[in-house]
Order: C-alpha cells, then structure tokens, then sequence
C-alpha cells in the first residue's frame, strides 16, 4: 500500500486521490498513528540521544522487585499517573513489560499460581478485546483456560476475569460480572482510562492495573506497557513470567518513554502544549465526523455514551474511545460489507459477539481516517437507495 | 551492592579494596558488561539519536513475513554474518524477538505446530543452558515437554532437540546426538559462534538457527535476538508467537541495534578499531589468567579446547569462552564453597550435571573479575593448606 502521506501532492490532492483510488485501509489493528502529528511539532523536544556504551546491562535496580524497571521510568509513570489522577499508584509495585499483552500473559502466569485447582478459567464479558482469546489460549497452558464470555460463566472452581476499561472494542466503561471472591481474581485492563477518550471519573485502586505506553501518546513501536501491582508475591511472579520470556524489557525503549511520560506530565496544564488537550480534541472530532455520517443515514449504529464529568479537565465531557464499535442495522457480515469496500475491520465475531457488529480504530493516520468517512458514506447511501 | 567502578579512587585502590572488602561478586548471570569499555572509546560514533515522531507505527514492512522487523537491521544482520562468514542467510526468513530467549520459546511454539503427536519432547545434551528448562516448562504448555538430558533420551514420538554450539555452560562445539530425522526438530543455538570466542570453522548453515546481539557486543539490556529460518511456514508461526506474545519488538532496540552491528561490520577488518579483535584478545588475556590460578593448584579443573583455523581472523587460534565450566577435584557442592567466598555462580545441577561443576560468566566488569581470580586463588591455597 502507497500511503498518500509520502506524495508531494497537498493534503486535499492527495484525499481525493486515496478516495478514488484502490487502496485498502486497514483499520483491523489499533495502530496509533493519529498522534504523530503532536509529535511531529515538538520537532527535537522530546529526542533521545543513546550513547553507545550506555544501557548495556541486564539490570537496571537489582534492589527492585522489577530489577529490569529503569528507576527513572518508575518515577515517570507515577508522577504521570499523579498528574492525571486515573490511578492510584502509593503501596505498588512497579511492572514494565514489553507491551501490555505480555504483562497480561504475566498477569495470566501469576494469578493462576495462587489457586490449587487448574487449569484456572479465563473469562471476559462480550464483546470483549480478541486478543485475550489468543493470549490466554496460544501455548495451551495447563495453567489456564480460555472460557469465553463472563456473563454466562457457570464453571465452579477458580476464575480470572479479564476486565477492560473504557472497554476494547466497545467503549463502554465496565466493571467484573462475576464477582465471586473466595475463588476469582481480575485483571483491570486500563489501556484507554486516559482523558483524551474519556472522562476521568475516579482514581483507580485495584489490585492490578495495567496500561501501556502505545495508546496513551500513540509510541506503539516502543512495547513498554506497566502493571501496578498491590500483592508482592503477584509482583514477583510477573517479574520471574517476564525473567523467562524474554530477560527483561528494551531499555533505548524505556529510556524514550520516560522522556515522553515526562514531558506528559510537564506540559498537562499548558494548554496549548497538553497533549491530552490535543488528542481530546482530535478524537472528538473524528467522533463528531463519524456521527454525522452514521445519523445521516439509517443503515449503521453506534454506542451512546453518557457525558460524565472529568476530573482532569474540571468539566463535563463527552466519550471519545479509540475504537468504534459499528453495528449494522439488518442482519448481515459488515465486516465483509466494509472489505468489499477495501476498509479492514476486526469482525464482532472475534470479539464474542454477532458478524453484523465491526471494531473500526479510530486512530489512524488522517487521511486513511478520511478515506473511511468517504467510504462509509457510500455504503450508507447505497443501502437508502436499495428497495 | 557498591560497585568499586563508582568510586573516585584509581583502579588499583579500589581493586585492592574490593578484594578486602565484603561485597559479592555476581557471575551467575552472563551480563555482558565487558564490553563496556570498548564502547565507551568509541564516544559518539555510534551514538543514536530518536526523535519523538519517529518509531512510533507498530509496524515496519508490512511485506514482510516478519513484518515488525526494520528493514535496516534486516540488512545489517545480513551484512555482519557475511563479513564474518559464520552463518548463511541466503533463502531464509529473519525473525526479531526480544531477545533470543523469546525467539527459543517462538521456535517451541512454531516447531512442536509440525507435529500431531502432543506433547513434543525438548531434549539437550548435558550440560545444558539451565534457561532451557525453564522456558520449556513455566508455562505448562500441553504442546511441548522438557524431557532433559539428549544423550538418554529414549522415548518414542517427536521430539525438539537444542543445539548450543560453542555450548553454554561448557564452550564446547556441539552436534545434535539423537538424530531421529524422521520425528526430530533441531534449533541451532549461535548465541556465542562469533570469534571473540571461539575459531569460525565453517559457515553455519542449519534449518533454524539463533543469534543474539548480548552476546556479541555486550548490548544485553536492548534485549535483541533474531533467528534465520529456512522454511517459510516455520517463520510464520514464530511471527505468529511474537504477535500475541509482545506485537512485536522495541523499534529503539532495533534501530540501535543496527547502527552498532553495521560499525562491527564497517571496523571488522581495521585491526586498530575491530570490535573482534578487540573481544578476542580480552577474553584470551581473560582465560589465560583464570588458566594460571587454576594451573597453579590441584583444586579445581577447566575443560580443554583443541586450537582450530580461524576462518575470519586467518590464523589458528584458541577458544575462549563466555562462560567458564568449572570444576572441583573433589565431590564437593563448589556453588556453594564460591558463595562462602561470595562470588555467585551457577550449580552445574541446573544445567543437569554434578553440583562439584559450576558455571562462571567471563562477562563481567575488569574490577569483579579480578576480585574473583583473588578469591579463587585463596580457595586453591586453602585447599592445598589442608590436610
């Protein structure tokens, strides 16, 4: 695929080009390069510089529970999380992975080691992240199973339940279904908790939270992803999962990101140089464009989010998740409906739930985002103009 | 602990107080700091620099198998094998993983998927890389199962055989031993096939082999591996592995890795700048002195290493490994006789052999290898005092 972004052409040239033109745009993977632009004006701002000889060792605190976490990162993380006052970070430890998923599949390790009985059930509510099925099934350990969707559950013996918030793909905001104590643990997938999709209603205080760096400033090529962890036993078996799988976690990877967390968490006050200013803005209107198109037409859906007020902005605001979640109105595969029209969406299937619901990312590149728009507007008037 | 290298005062002084001192001396792990002051003479030259817009797609060539591979490092890797003359990479697959500890796991993973028969077996010769076992068994993967020593390996059913050569913990060269080609699989393990270490015979040329930049330059904390892979189905489901397993691999990791293994290539004939040469009279001056104490007393023994004909330095030469395997006379647990002298180590038990055996990294900084000649040098002379 040629994207449009590398031509010479103007912005506008260039649109129209990709909207006549065959390409496909792919917005199955969260991939979130909508941000790039933010970046891309603090020009020499936040580079790093990465001497040869430095971050040569395995170690980066071997007095720490997570002896691979750079100290500065640690900082960084919670003086970002302070800032934001989406989570609680006091009596925690620290775990830095490569990408959440990983910390996840540590999450998965750990968690099932403080039950007798395995394999221990895995559960989601639908539609829940796909990628959960796959992380919890890929090796086929005996130490867990995938068991599907958390509201039907009705399994006896141990459980992990798998809780995203704001939820992927839907966007809704969510707490566990199943909620028996003596024998179920929960993973608090806080990937999107981030004011720029939606508002900051309390600091969260569970007793593992993870986030990743990639969708709150859109450095998904980093692979650094955190979990805040209460007990230190779960701690340390996080710690021996990421021991094993890959001796640690990239530290040019870690040393970028405390350098953007930092400037994060400078700059969050300053309006014109907030990046959750910026992104709040850019993710609501995208929303604004993708409303009008879908309420213009009768042949989509979408969520209704309640506006709520947000702790970090001071005012009331509007929901503006990383993914839509598009439904179709009639009973048919919109996912295949959209790939006719050479748009990749993730299938509802893949999530739990019905064919005639997709994941489209909300956070792509502009124009592969315009191209969509453009697209969608077709599809709906074709099926006004059907008998 | 305190590192005498953070001290103001000279060397030498603090080399005579860490010896006098009580600090442990950690050479269970292999963290290759050695390499250190070889980088640090290079200043900025191999500096990198990464602006904040930059790295930050979760992908890097969607054309390729290995898709968040960066096409530069592609191309460095291919470079630094051929001005080297160890490995061929013509018709196959390179695969980047966080590390090659990852890359093992993903090998499991894509080779026992060949098989119908579950679980695979995974067999090495002992004495094996103690890592091995962990990475075959954490998990509990129904889909694969540590069977340990190669050499008695006798049960029917496929079987995944691993293959270090130069071996960790030993240094020896190694050839697969079981040898059922019908139901076998074999990973080739080349974490320290480079000429620092040992004489380059012959170009490698196996189905799946691994490499890891740790051990070539000392970058250990960039957590960088990769594997040559000649069949492309093999590859894919390695890719498959590191997709669910971490999206992917540090871009940072990546992009330093390539600017430092194309200067290794560049000065690789400079003897002046080589990093080859430079590693290779490091670890020679090395393993001459540890021979010295060991040759001097009647305590411990080393293995030996036949001289061989170097093919990229042009002469004969000898080995010199990254780990040295040693051994006590008598029937003794020699980990823990080292840890009463607090020098760290790893029993040969967990790497299948007898606890008289230990393995002793060669990687670390000047200051704690000396302090561990001194400390060795008062066991032999204890041992020779005794009646």
């Amino acid at each position: 695929m040629v994207g449009c972004e590398n031509s010479k052409k103007s912005d506008s040239d260039s649109n129209k080009e990709k909207c006549l033109s065959d390409d496909v745009i792919n917005l199955d993977q969260g991939d979130p390069t909508v941000f790039q632009e933010y970046w891309m004006k603090k020009k020499d701002r936040c580079t790093v510089v990465i001497p040869a000889w430095d971050l040569m060792s395995y170690f980066s605190d071997t007095t720490n529970v997570c002896w691979f976490l750079e100290p500065e990162l640690e900082k960084a993380i919670k003086a970002l999380h302070g800032a934001i006052g989406n989570a609680a970070t006091e009596e925690r430890y620290i775990v830095v992975g490569t990408g959440s998923s990983q910390l996840c599949q540590a999450a998965l390790f750990a968690l099932s080691s403080l039950f007798e009985v395995k394999p221990v059930s895995i559960v989601a509510a639908v539609p829940y992240y796909s990628t959960y099925v796959e992380e919890a099934s890929y090796v086929q350990s005996s130490l867990y199973k995938w068991e599907g969707d958390a509201r039907t559950f009705d399994k006896n013996g141990p459980y992990i339940e798998l809780v995203t918030s704001p939820n992927n793909p839907d966007g809704t905001m969510r707490e566990p279904v199943v909620n028996r104590r003596e024998d179920g643990k929960v993973i608090h997938d806080f990937a999107y908790y981030w004011p720029h999709y939606t508002p900051i209603t309390r600091r969260q205080d569970h007793d593992l939270m993870l986030f990743t760096f990639s969708k709150i400033t859109g450095h998904a090529g980093s692979r650094i992803g955190w979990a805040l962890v209460k007990d230190v036993e779960v701690a340390k078996k996080m710690v021996q999962y990421l021991t094993i799988n890959s001796i640690g976690v990239s530290k040019e990877s870690q040393t970028r990101a405390t350098t953007i967390l930092n400037e994060l968490t400078k700059t969050c006050r300053t309006q014109s140089e907030s990046f959750f200013e910026y992104g709040y803005e850019k993710m609501k209107s995208r929303w604004e464009r993708l409303r009008e198109v879908v309420e213009s037409g009768d042949a989509f859906t979408l969520p209704n989010y309640p506006q709520a007020f947000c702790n970090f902005f001071g005012k009331t605001i509007s929901t503006s998740p990383a993914f839509a979640w598009l439904g179709y109105k009639e009973e048919r595969d919109l996912g295949s409906l959209l790939k006719e029209k050479k748009v990749l969406t993730r299938g509802g299937d893949r999530c739990g739930c019905d064919k005639k619901y997709v994941r489209v990312s909300m956070l792509s590149r502009d124009n592969d985002f315009d191209v969509f728009i453009h697209r969608l507007a077709t599809i709906k008037d074709l099926k006004c103009n059907q008998p």
